[in-house]
């Protein structure tokens, strides 16, 4: 088994609010995160798949398909996009760190395991996301 | 004469929009700049400073407060902002990575002239914003 | 379960050197790093957090929490510091990567365990260390 | 147990191309690698070996040694090279990041366990090769 | 007057070899270089154009276009290609950073002259290319 | 003309001290680095000479020369050195950015304006020197 990664980047605006809570308790917890006109980042998503590789092609996947599928599942939801008022799993779950990389996991995973032809032997392993170079979020599935 | 600089980084959102075009036009030249509700970027901020090193300290200019001077004059306006509903320079005139380099000269060349005591050999000498890490502007001032 | 990591940095100096040892056998050993005037790294401290994210912040630990815990059990200690000289758990032990990953790893585990409000869910389930951006180390604690 | 990794680069030639398929084949399934002038790539090798830290030096492995070991086993052979025809390894298998780094992981384990002297406790525990910042493959050997 | 770069990145292969002289001159001159199969890199191009921002649009030039430019004018003749075999100007020149900058530099200056419509004020001021993180090569055109 | 680059890196301590202050001066002049134990830093060292390719290399410079006049006339004598202890410039200089850079500007220009065999057309045209990833000083030389 071995595993294969692949890097792309999103930029994005977001912000944190429980609409639950009073603005004094939103800007109490969550600080300047909580603006309402938003803020955004350049996020890295970090994506890896694990198999074996193909006697054939020595690929455990197409990395032209898969970055397609990064596109396609991802990136065109959420590049250029405020993750809240946008994005279906944001409308409700806080957009931090942590639930985008589930959110992107969700998007993936059954794609990634259906391959490209239908039947491929590789899984989704893990996802990472980057806020920033100095914060990350990695999720590798339910267990 | 050498130069110093120094990095700091802000997370912002902005869009590109000209009041004075119709929605068509503004989607047609900005493309997916030009969604509404905005998206973001972690940006840097590179401020040169050029001049003599003090004898006695070594120093063109003290980086503390140079550091200081960055977060006053450029970052607590920007960072975690709405560049286009939240800064003043920028409600007119649209915050693409061009005109935030020379709106962050602006708000920093006075201020670095002056010095921490009001009579600094060292000037400002360019300003460099990076949008992405493969996107930046650098301004130098009018000669 | 997911993971969330934060990332600082700390300016240091050390030397290895083994009292134990004639001052010939420490130069074999360690080469140019047994000079005993010291030399010196920009190591980057990178701390994980694992657990579940919080239903109503959506945090698996608040990150400004977590970066006042990293500075004042670490960095407040560790930067602009003399490892060999002035950290306690090196008065003996060498301050190799290797070393301070573990010993940065006892420092942070209980009070992340503690959590903000005396109860977490969440754990230290990592701590690597930079020395140089070719030499890391890597500690999970004790299976 | 503690990790600790070292990287090192390495300047190649490569091309992806099956012998046991026409051109078109090729062309179709490895599109612009499959161009048989060949093209290359600044690889990065991260080498992680696990262990405990030896009481006397505070090493996991010397790291002088772990240099020498990666540059006489690995860099040698491969850095300066067009893999597909000057190393043996990819005179069948093609050279995609995967194999890479599952031919570096055969080239490095067996030294690496028999140590500087014969005996050590450290073993390799993963093999993370990076064709360009944003692709990279890591085996961790057969379980 | 204000300057805009962009990067991109292309991967190549190339040799250096001076037909004139005979394979020990080579080898001794160029060293590893010298090898015939040749080797690669992962080259980054930075191309910075100088101008003004439009007042309507806040650019110096349509970052979009100026993508399009490098990847017609240069990528597409460079990227996945032996520099030596494939590419016209480097037939004779032997492909060093500091020629490939030179090169880059007169596929693109008269192109971004011209603009998108046939006449932009932007010129282009710099090119540069790295050949590694470390190596680069910077050519301002002649004065 | 064109300009080419080379990086190389150092690890060292240091510490900013004026013997002819105070303890209680220097301690609010330089703060936290003012600590005689020392701390330290990855510095990095870019060197960038000019002058026009070589029509028959087309190397401005070797750049396997350049290494070696770098490591020769500046890393021998900084890299896991204590700067303000063990190098001569520093024994009154204060080893800030600022006088690192022009000391090693100092150590490097003659050498490089001579050349691999006593006359190059090439000069010295650069020296810049990054502390951290986030600070650096460019000196190039007297008018």
């Amino acid at each position: 088994m071995i595993e294969l990664t692949r890097r792309a980047t999103f930029s994005s605006s977001h912000y944190y609010w429980n609409d639950e809570w009073t603005a004094e308790k939103n800007e109490q917890v969550f600080g300047r995160c909580a603006r309402r006109n938003g803020h955004g980042h350049n996020y890295t998503l970090e994506v890896t798949v694990a198999g074996e590789p193909d006697p054939v092609t020595g690929f455990v996947v197409d990395l032209k398909w898969l970055k397609d599928v990064m596109e396609r599942e991802v990136l065109s939801a959420y590049d250029h996009r405020h993750l809240n008022l946008e994005v279906p799993e944001f409308a409700k779950a806080i957009p931090t760190t942590e639930n985008i990389a589930i959110a992107a996991w969700k998007r993936l995973a059954a794609v990634i395991a259906q391959g490209a032809d239908g039947a491929t032997g590789a899984r989704l392993s893990r996802v990472r996301v980057y806020e920033t170079p100095e914060i990350f979020a990695e999720y590798r599935g339910e267990a």
